[in-house]
């Protein structure tokens, strides 16, 4: 691998209530200096939980998506709170979103959305042996859950509402756990 | 589907070179409101392209990524540049970066990153049917260009320099298209 570029600098250049922006001057082994500007959230990331109710059926949602202004469909999402595990914070996320826990979670990887210009880290966790349960979360409106099989997903990932590359790589990915662990 | 939020106000609370923050009030159709903060680039969205040398061989590339601080093995990707359409972008784009333009370019799907505080688009285009032709982009380095077979994806989706969600999904994506089109 090649040697890294070095970071000659790195300032804060705004900041709002959920973003933090960085300026870096970044200068490459070959001598050619770079201007680089990143979003550098504060915490310990975010979980990105993928529910599955029995082998075949996954439980995602539809929120509503200030980003693109419209009802998303993906995976249950959120930040790991202080002191929590990435593992606790899905457990919680799921309990606060869908109306269930797990009483098995496992780590599938951490996945990146635009690590050219954002630092922040996505874990991706199984969730399986679900239990109801349920705690009132900060949403605005409760979230609609809808059941998918991953027997469609191929069909799935063409629908519309689905838009979200760490959700759509999540469901490929724990198909294959799954066929794995029969 | 629900009634959609109202958008009560939208405005800028930070601009960088790169980077444009909206602080939006948003009513839900329950009467909660809740204030928003997104990203809204401007812009015609972004592509990311599967360039495939064969049936099973997709390029790949090693690129010094400031929001991570590594070299990441991604996808080529990049802006679209005014009057472009995606699939010019995406031929501007693997002639700049991996040193081929494609005879044959398909749009597989539309991906968002983080709908929830990003409007931004990305195109996945698949790339087959290549030639050998070059251009200088705006790189402050030569990229790493590297082969993968599709029949290894299952294990390298765990490559730890393999870590962006759009990559990962795109590769499923076309697996399963190169699979239906023999």
């Amino acid at each position: 691998m090649r040697q890294k570029p070095k970071i000659l600098n790195i300032k804060t250049i705004a900041r709002t209530r959920m973003f933090h922006i960085e300026k870096m001057d970044i200068e490459f082994h070959n001598g050619q200096r770079r201007e680089y500007e990143r979003l550098n959230p504060p915490g310990n990331g975010s979980v990105l939980v993928v529910p599955m109710l029995d082998a075949q059926t996954v439980l995602m949602i539809y929120e509503y998506s200030g980003g693109t202004d419209k009802y998303e469909l993906a995976l249950t999402k959120g930040r790991i709170d202080a002191g929590e595990t990435p593992l606790e914070a899905a457990n919680r996320e799921i309990i606060e979103e869908i109306g269930y826990g797990a009483q098995q979670l496992s780590f599938v990887k951490t996945l990146t959305i635009a690590p050219g210009y954002q630092s922040n880290f996505t874990h991706i966790i199984l969730a399986q042996d679900l239990y109801s349960a349920s705690a009132k979360g900060d949403e605005p409106e409760p979230l609609k859950v809808v059941e998918h099989k991953l027997s469609t997903l191929e069909t799935l990932v063409y629908n519309e509402d689905l838009t979200e590359a760490r959700s759509i790589a999540a469901l490929y990915m724990v198909r294959e756990i799954i066929k794995n662990q029969r």
